[in-house]
């Protein structure tokens, strides 16, 4: 790391030859495996784009120069050059750094990035705002090949290709978005990359133009004007050049030199600029190169074998368990269709994919067009399961109003990662989908305490029919429960009463991921001499009104649990149906996540941060609703003085 | 309408000669023209589609064919022809047809539609789910320029080139969205049309191989290889085929003959297939031919004059006070930039676009760059102002929160037509906006109780900064009040009381649109001997917590008032309010919108309907809180018999 240790701004790049760039390249692939092994993170996307990264701070100066990163998972390079080296090892954990690019970490983080399409629209603001201001830096978008799948970079492309102010769009083509790339855009990559034909026809028509004989006035004026539209013949990049950009490429993303070239020459040029670069995922290092698709986000891993490390090897976890029931149940019924928007693996929809091919949609990073797709399926009959984590199908909010609940038609939606996520932080975590799902007419929402109700929920959903239905369950691993060989029909809008003890006197109402830890809840609130009886309410909506009133008139202290936001979520909903009912309101705690955006880090340092655990619970209940503890009360350790949610 | 009254079904159009389909052509606009001057509607959209509608069912049958109408307000021929002549007159009307397609109205309207940019995608699904049904019918989207812009239909379009199934695409290119079309993609149909370029182009090529001398090998083997690739140097709509699709057109679509041709040759093909149509916005009625954006969507107009009908003219609209507000602000501060989603008169952006042409931006139906693009201008110290509607920003929900909240930044969202909007019905009352932004981290989100207040919020969003910042106003006309000349900074986060009597023992805590009725119903009950204080909330967040807990606790019945679904709205953000802060809850009634989509009619109906007027919300606060009357109750009417929300 020797030439890495001396570069502790970009500026410092500066001095070096060529020749030390290319070294420097090799120490920060091997700093970022060192890293990310321990770590886990988006390893191959960074090992893709060192030179890359290396050559546009060579030539740029993101101090003013205004660089976003699409998605920002590839900004690793980026934050080792700008002065964060050292925090380096702090990747992704509490109070360390962010996996993404963040404004708050660093002034040559230009725009906080974590969801895909959004760095063209991001760059053309900048662009335009520069221009207002007559300043006359440069503003860069790097975006994947993948995130082009998206809707929202073609808006902005169309854009730039209108308002023609200076913007470099770098596409970092490394034919994958997370998984295998798909659509058309990216054939039509493919054929760039390949570039057979093109190079072909230019060969063709320098001969024939040479070989046509100068007769006649008006062959040779044909030819005069066949030279001038050469551009538009020859170029390969002929979509972007339509839409009005300058194409440059297909170049080597790998080759320090001829980057160096290349930016230099995108910085000159007028007009908006793409530069097509071929990069590798995972570059430098086999088992990435072999795998990307594994190595795109990454846990812990054995650095020599490439071996992941899986703590918890005996535990299922959701992702894994949602993946074999919609196989089972694809089995049985030909009407199950699985969408994906690139997430094959991170949904669990590889295995049907492998066993139902003609029933398997990946349509991209493209969660609009996968749920009005879903839709129309559905219309026709179909039984389309849409399967996309929270916070990346927030982008289809309109659709799944528009297109499947305004149309009360069929589609059940498999929303994994719903509530924290841990080291991707606040920009993955599903902190929301109870809210901005709760409110739209006729959807069913459900979230099941473990992996096996989740089966059970699935089952019921596509066996009978209940229109617009949303599940959402968490990420990682399962509590272990065993799994039920036959399925059960779950009676639709009823909760479950899992504890009920005589002289109970607190109702907790749990949704979700927070089942378990009302029971634990229980159980140390029993410690204070406290009874209370436990509910899996399974529905967030519609809500199971008759138990809830039933319960809420037995019981004086009433409390909902959730792993999602107060505004609009599972304890609002409670609330809404108390006051709908005109009941003379019991007191009511929310336990929800606060009104903030959560930060990355270990989900049981977050959920302490947060005040959901059973321990932080317990204290606040009894606090709350001022319950005197027949117990000696043990005190809680408030880490990071943090206020609690719920409060 | 000697043709027209035989159509009933449009089988009926095979038996008709050309002539009488032209003749036909001409009735229906006449019938489309005399009605909507009646109902208003979707005027110059309809005109320029008769032909292709007339010949799209001639060629398919839409009882199997499936048909999706991109935003759907081009329809109305298709209504016509497909058995619902007769109620055309009732056309956006309460109890009528809706102004776009709906499924329980037809079984030929094969997929509800009113936001941009979906039909692609739902072909697509409909085209997936036929091929795996092992179903052979055709499926045909019909989307226009305008709708082209939206990142939803290049997502489809790109998967559509991917997928290789039979989808006809019919890009209704009419040379407008709502307004004129921005965009590059729009520049390049330009060149399609005109065509100069590649007619020129494809003559030369021709010109040169004929004289290309048939010497060596070399050369006869490349004028082979030219020949073969033809189609990519030839065919105009390059980047569609490069996207995988079947490029047919440009073709006029108002020559029947014509359309009838390419028709049949589009249905002969396989594959996705885009034939390219060439229309005008109001053909064959002077006024709207003439100004086409007017005439886009239009109320009642004189059919002679074309002079539209204001039923108000001294009343000022929200748009209107909007639209002078921000050119006012804008004029003594150079920061301030308007950004509108191809909505400049819609919003009242005109006048801004006029007076700072180089601060204001369409984007064309791109909500979802727009917002990215005013968070990246905030970033960099400007002041963006995002003017879009109510339903149409659901489509920039997780932009608003991924790019604008998470960041903090202090883009002002001016959010027009909130609340029910009327004739346009479901897909386009704005029902959800305080729910799908409350629950968003560090949002402020306003509603002022009358036009001018409307003036004083925008000015305090903009002379202060309080981040990420949305008010939102319903649609068409003002109260009336006087508007000050002077703008007043208002306490942010405050709310106002309005009225307080002595002896009180109801609070009407009102937001928006509902404080004049909560003014109203104050005075209704104080008919009945009850009374009421009334409070308008400005804030649904940040909530005024210190005035509404002193309340709270000084009244014993509650009563919240909002234009929204009940559902994490502003009244669930009070219960959470009480909640949180551990009162002994009061007696609360919320009046909100129902949990369902709300049809079309004229907006006083729908208030009665959903049991939001004065009248209904003082006998539901009377029932409810079990209130004695002091004065004989009149007995209110209870039209449609449906039930009222907040109940």
């Amino acid at each position: 790391m020797e030439i890495l240790k001396q570069i502790n701004a970009p500026q410092d790049l500066q001095k070096l030859k060529l020749t030390e760039l290319q070294k420097l390249a090799e120490e920060i692939r091997t700093f970022i495996l060192q890293t990310v092994a321990e770590t886990g993170g988006h390893l191959a996307p960074n090992l893709g784009v060192v030179e890359l990264t290396l050559a546009l701070h060579r030539v740029f100066d993101t101090s003013k120069d205004r660089l976003v990163w699409d998605v920002g998972h590839q900004s690793y390079v980026h934050k080792i050059l700008t002065g964060r080296r050292e925090q380096f090892s702090s990747l992704r954990q509490y109070g360390g750094l962010s996996g993404f690019p963040k404004r708050e970490e660093s002034i040559h983080d230009a725009f906080n990035t974590g969801h895909s399409s959004t760095s063209i629209a991001a760059a053309l603001g900048f662009a335009l705002a520069r221009d207002r201001m007559g300043e006359d830096h440069h503003v860069i978008a790097v975006i994947g090949d993948g995130s082009m799948t998206g809707g929202e970079a073609y808006e902005a492309l169309n854009q730039a290709g209108q308002f023609k102010t200076n913007l470099l769009v770098i596409l970092n083509d490394n034919e994958m978005s997370i998984a295998e790339n798909v659509g058309a855009m990216s054939s039509y990559l493919s054929r760039l990359r390949s570039d057979p034909f093109y190079t072909r026809r230019k060969k063709d028509i320098e001969l024939l133009l040479q070989k046509v004989p100068a007769i006649g006035h008006s062959v040779a004026k044909a030819a005069e004007r066949l030279k001038d539209s050469l551009k538009y013949l020859l170029v390969p990049g002929m979509i972007f050049e339509e839409l009005g950009l300058t194409y440059l490429g297909p170049i080597d993303g790998h080759n320090l030199a001829n980057l160096l070239v290349m930016l230099k020459k995108a910085k000159s040029l007028k007009g908006p600029v793409l530069l097509h670069v071929l990069t590798q995922k995972g570059r430098g290092y086999a088992p990435a190169e072999k795998n990307p698709a594994v190595f795109h986000g990454v846990g812990p891993f054995n650095l020599k074998t490439g071996e992941l490390i899986n703590n918890n090897p005996e535990l299922p976890d959701y992702t894994g368990v949602f993946g074999d029931t919609i196989v089972d149940l694809g089995a049985s019924d030909m009407r199950i269709m699985a969408i994906t928007a690139a997430m094959p693996e991170g949904t669990g929809l590889k295995k049907f994919a492998k066993a139902f091919p003609e029933r398997f949609f990946d349509i991209g990073i493209a969660e609009q067009s996968a749920v009005t797709m879903a839709a129309a399926m559905a219309a026709q009959g179909l039984r389309p399961v849409v399967a996309i984590y929270s916070s990346f199908l927030q982008r289809a909010y309109d659709q799944i109003s528009h297109d499947v609940c305004q149309q009360k038609l069929p589609v059940v939606f498999a929303i994994d990662r719903a509530g924290l996520v841990g080291a991707d932080g606040a920009t993955h975590h599903g902190s929301f989908d109870l809210s901005y799902l709760r409110h739209l007419p006729g959807i069913s929402v459900l979230a099941p305490k473990d992996e096996d109700e989740l089966r059970h929920m699935l089952y019921t959903a596509l066996k009978e029919e209940h229109g617009p239905t949303a599940i959402r369950y968490p990420r990682g691993k399962g509590l272990g429960v065993p799994l039920s060989e036959e399925y059960r029909l779950l009676p639709w809008g009823k909760a479950e009463i899992l504890l009920e003890e005589k002289g109970a006197n607190v109702l907790l109402l749990a949704v979700g991921s927070m089942v378990h830890p009302a029971l634990k809840t229980h159980d140390l609130l029993l410690e204070h001499g406290v009874k209370s009886a436990v509910v899996n309410a399974r529905f967030v909506k519609p809500l199971d009104e008759e138990l809830l009133l039933k319960l809420a008139v037995k019981y004086p202290y009433l409390v909902t649990m959730e792993e999602n936001v107060a505004a609009g979520g599972f304890g609002s909903g409670v609330l809404e149906l108390l006051s709908r009912n005109g009941l003379n309101h019991k007191n009511v705690l929310l336990f929800t996540l606060p009104d903030e955006y959560i930060t990355h880090g270990k989900p049981e340092i977050l959920l302490e941060l947060v005040g959901l655990t059973p321990q932080a619970m317990t204290e606040q209940i009894m606090q709350h609703f001022a319950l005197k503890s027949k117990a000696k009360i043990i005190p809680r350790l408030k880490i990071f003085g943090k206020q609690i949610s719920g409060r």
